[in-house]
């Protein structure tokens, strides 16, 4: 074994400008790569994804573990991109989620075909995770060449979650919700019937709305409904025809899509909305407590699981009916931020943990 | 006198695109115009604005009448420029209002330094009247060319009002009234407070105004004050810490704008708004039924006269001091819209109206 190589790889990665919708050139590092240290057949390239299989030697290794890490960031500035200062390496992406991904790479270089940890592994390094769910690159992933790992034990996404575990997540779905009237001059709006007007039982129904927890285990997950944007159609010396309010609901693992959908609509048009249309659709990820691997994964961080609040892939894989959670060595507080950084000594405890859960020791 | 040359101005007039903001070249035309008929000390060029002084050489005419026409268009498509059919000329501004313009410049090529009406006449023919109220080129005039007419017994505005007078206008004010809460992101709604849910009783008080109510002698005119448009600064994933409504508050002849203003601001403040934004502030029109001038007007008309719901100019002499109608040869119901016309039998009705009025029968 040589030295372990992932800062270096790190720096790399942050060298490539990688904004969502612009992941060819980080793909194409990433792939050429994973084929420097495996054979041709064990790595694939779909779109700007690269899925690189790494099988176990180790005999007793019956299980497969996926690692999907994405490749893409949120625009930001950055004044020190590669710079190490005070133990912290500075970059676009840094914790969200480039040293997770190199970590995995760590991994494929310093074993390559010689891997003989517990488990067979899984790669995804994938695209525009960080934008609408339907363009997310771990979607024709799944629906391609899921089939490579359908029976995998468990898929770790290493987004930034502070070396935690974090479980499960909140469902997202947006909708328009629109409110009808009639349109008119404002100087006769006798004329009209003020779109606006019609919203005011809803709205105030939603602010109402307490948070809805619901608990798996010692993880607390809150359900919670709100308006966040509205918008009419009209100039400012028309009486508006048309009222539509953006809601945002995130709701509990174990709830589907359809029945969330189904309460935005029961609440609305009691309320007299005219339409309600859905805009983004994404399942909440299940907490799979009970998952043994799961469980020795928690050991070895050494802390609580956590619950997920906010949305993630983990969903996605949930969906497709496969158990996942989110651990990775990012600052869950540095993501999207101006000058984004990553601890190092958190990389490098990430390394080891997730090597020791892999069953090698490094 | 030559025969009545109205239409063939107002054909030239069609001619020249004039939308606002646009003006230059027909206000190079139009002072062309004047300065052919009138000497040079009595044409004044102010930005794209036109003043021109006829005196009356009739020895009883001691007082003064302002012709204000604007020389802006709505952008709008028209196919048929220039072209008459069943009695209707078609052109952008025909109605709203080159044809009151037209008629204006047929009295100074006809009469030019002849005139011995019974009236001194001041045209003004102007610029940005269908643009924001701080950009209407009658404000400049005003300012830097009123003491010309000051002492004026009244100004006419040929807006298209079908030939009727219409008296007085209702003033308009927009106002932001922006309710406030605290940012957070939509997964996490409780870090929050939704600026949306604060307006409600707001909304619920506006919904439940009715028109007022003002009437001078016959005439009608309705208070109202109504929300048009909504604004929140986030993405749907932010629960908004601002929420920004426009308010239109048309306001009756006899009310002060700084009255208009303090009753936007003192129905906000009751429901909580944070604060109370103007952005356009403007006048109503005074309703002056016992001006001498007005009565002769409306007599020669022969209809009773009209109340203006919607704002005009009118406002704007009224706040300078002067007295001052709507009353032009265009109809209403073609203003800014596709395909505009005129009416050319409305036309003539009008030039021999006003002239009457004028005291001189052409």
């Amino acid at each position: 074994m040589s030295e372990p190589q992932s800062l270096d790889i790190l720096q790399e990665l942050l060298a490539i400008p990688s904004v969502t919708g612009d992941e060819e050139a980080i793909a194409a590092y990433v792939e050429r790569f994973c084929r420097e240290f495996l054979p041709a057949g064990q790595v694939i390239r779909s779109g700007n994804a690269i899925i690189a299989l790494q099988p176990s030697l180790n005999p007793a290794a019956t299980e497969t573990i996926v690692l999907a890490g994405h490749t893409d960031t949120v625009i930001s500035p950055n004044n020190f991109t590669g710079k190490i200062h005070e133990g912290r390496l500075y970059g676009l992406g840094s914790s969200d989620m480039k040293a997770g991904d190199a970590v995995m790479m760590e991994i494929i270089r310093a074993y390559g075909r010689q891997w003989a940890g517990a488990y067979h592994l899984v790669h995804v390094l994938y695209d525009a995770e960080e934008g609408p769910y339907e363009e997310n690159g771990l979607g024709p992933v799944l629906e391609e060449h899921g089939h490579l790992f359908r029976q995998a034990l468990l898929a770790i996404c290493p987004e930034p979650t502070d070396n935690l575990v974090q479980v499960g997540c909140l469902g997202t779905i947006h909708a328009t919700v629109t409110f009808k009237g009639v349109r008119a001059h404002s100087a006769r709006p006798w004329l009209g019937d003020n779109a606006i007007y019609q919203s005011t039982g809803y709205l105030n129904a939603l602010a109402q709305l307490q948070p809805v927890d619901h608990t798996f285990g010692q993880l607390l997950y809150r359900e919670v409904m709100h308006a966040t944007t509205t918008t009419t159609n009209n100039t400012k010396n028309t009486i508006p025809d048309t009222f539509a309010i953006n809601i945002n609901y995130r709701f509990a693992p174990g709830k589907s899509i359809e029945q969330a959908c189904r309460e935005i609509e029961e609440l609305a048009f009691a309320h007299g909305a005219a339409s309600v249309d859905f805009t983004d659709l994404s399942p909440a990820g299940d907490v799979n407590l009970e998952n043994p691997a799961l469980q020795k994964l928690i050991a070895i961080s050494g802390q609580p699981p956590q619950s997920k609040q906010a949305w993630t892939d983990v969903a996605r894989f949930s969906l497709f009916g496969l158990d996942a959670v989110n651990f990775g060595p990012g600052q869950g507080s540095m993501a999207h931020k101006e000058n984004e950084y990553v601890e190092i000594a958190m990389v490098r405890e990430y390394e080891r943990m997730l090597l020791e859960f892999l069953g090698e020791r490094g």
